[in-house]
């Protein structure tokens, strides 16, 4: 299957402005961390909506990646987001991919965001990605 | 009411990473311009999703904070996005939103997202946020 | 194209418990009614939010059938519904949809529902249906 | 706390029109069971979406009474459910929810909800409720 090495190479050249790496890689499951520093910061000491978005979306690209293989023409098309609570600004975001559904043409997963060290999420995302049909050779 | 040009300095201040600026202003929408860059386009040539969620995101904010006055406590609680089109490379994004409810507590609004210069959108969010209670003077 | 009538007869066969019924059909919308009486209300003199959701649901399938003709095997693959204000207990509800995709594989659109009579909608919905490929004659 | 049995009066009142059964009540959960007969089915044999959105909203609606006490004005203001699989014809439709967040005016919760007997679940869904205030007495 897909290795994290693999997977890490394929999502650097995929989304280069992404900061996002991936920890780790399960058969239904991928673990992803965002570091946070000041470009992640809003005033008052949190991590900006659009971070936890980010990691949402890298979360569960890898998780369907890692499944169904690199595939570079899978694409979001719907990401549900709940925050919940404010992140922490000195801990990097975690996001916990766990696939529901991985079918011919559509993949769904759910992703529970962290700030590290805490177990309470942040925020909780639902996305589903399209996949394209597989060409005959 | 909130002109502009108010809005402009707070969410510069709110939101330093931002890139997207506030177009127009009405009584129940907003519109915000994303500038695409090299730094918002994925290989392939097209405007990554995040890109396209932070424009959700601060069309929203701006919407409603035109409505109900700049207030900084006002924060996302929910945002849903579905991806329609694939983005142009060669022009910026524009996220028009509409204020469906501006509630005392919570506000909802959609947002249509268009490569400028067409008429089909690549995606429309529907985003919620919490309004904090008035502080007594 | 596909008319009310033959829409009518489809949907009477294919949800015979839904009481929603085809009030307009456009090239690109649909408008149901879903007549409100003891059975849809709630103590205090409210719709029920699954009420509001069948039309939505209703709505969105009369769209997509009145653009793609009558496939039987369309499914709604997601709905999202943001409940905007309490519906009145004395007027029928009304679903107003509007497509804003229609691909080949996904379909997706908005509807927005409303006690009739009144202007400011209860309710906000989006949905999206998976379209199944074409079969070969 | 609130016992089944009290929640299952109140739920009895507060929806008349509701098939839906409390199964179990955590400190953060709560399980409905759904009885799936003719009503609840379309042709083709497969339970309709809006007896799985139903279903969806009583879960949520019981977790979070179950946690804060049986507050009749707490209302649903989103619900978000991507449908999975086919739900069987021949089982009945349980619920599972878990809360992710119970603050003091808002709680979300994700229900995940199965055909009796199987492990996959055939749809997942995510709804938020405004919690009204405290009054003084």
């Amino acid at each position: 299957m897909v290795t994290k090495e693999a997977l890490a190479t394929f999502l650097a050249a995929e989304f280069p402005q992404s900061k996002a790496t991936v920890e780790a890689l399960g058969k239904d499951s991928a673990t992803v961390r965002h570091r946070v520093g000041v470009d992640e910061l809003r005033p008052g000491g949190t991590v900006s909506g659009p971070v936890m978005m980010a990691v949402a979306d890298v979360a569960l690209y890898s998780a369907i990646l890692g499944r169904i293989g690199i595939v570079p023409m899978a694409v979001t098309t719907s990401l549900s987001i709940n925050f919940l609570r404010k992140p922490s600004a000195d801990a990097d975001i975690l996001g916990v991919c766990k696939l529901l559904k991985v079918g011919r043409t559509l993949a769904v997963g759910e992703v529970v965001i962290y700030s590290e060290g805490s177990d309470e999420p942040v925020a909780h995302a639902v996305g589903t990605y399209a996949i394209p049909p597989k060409r005959k050779s």
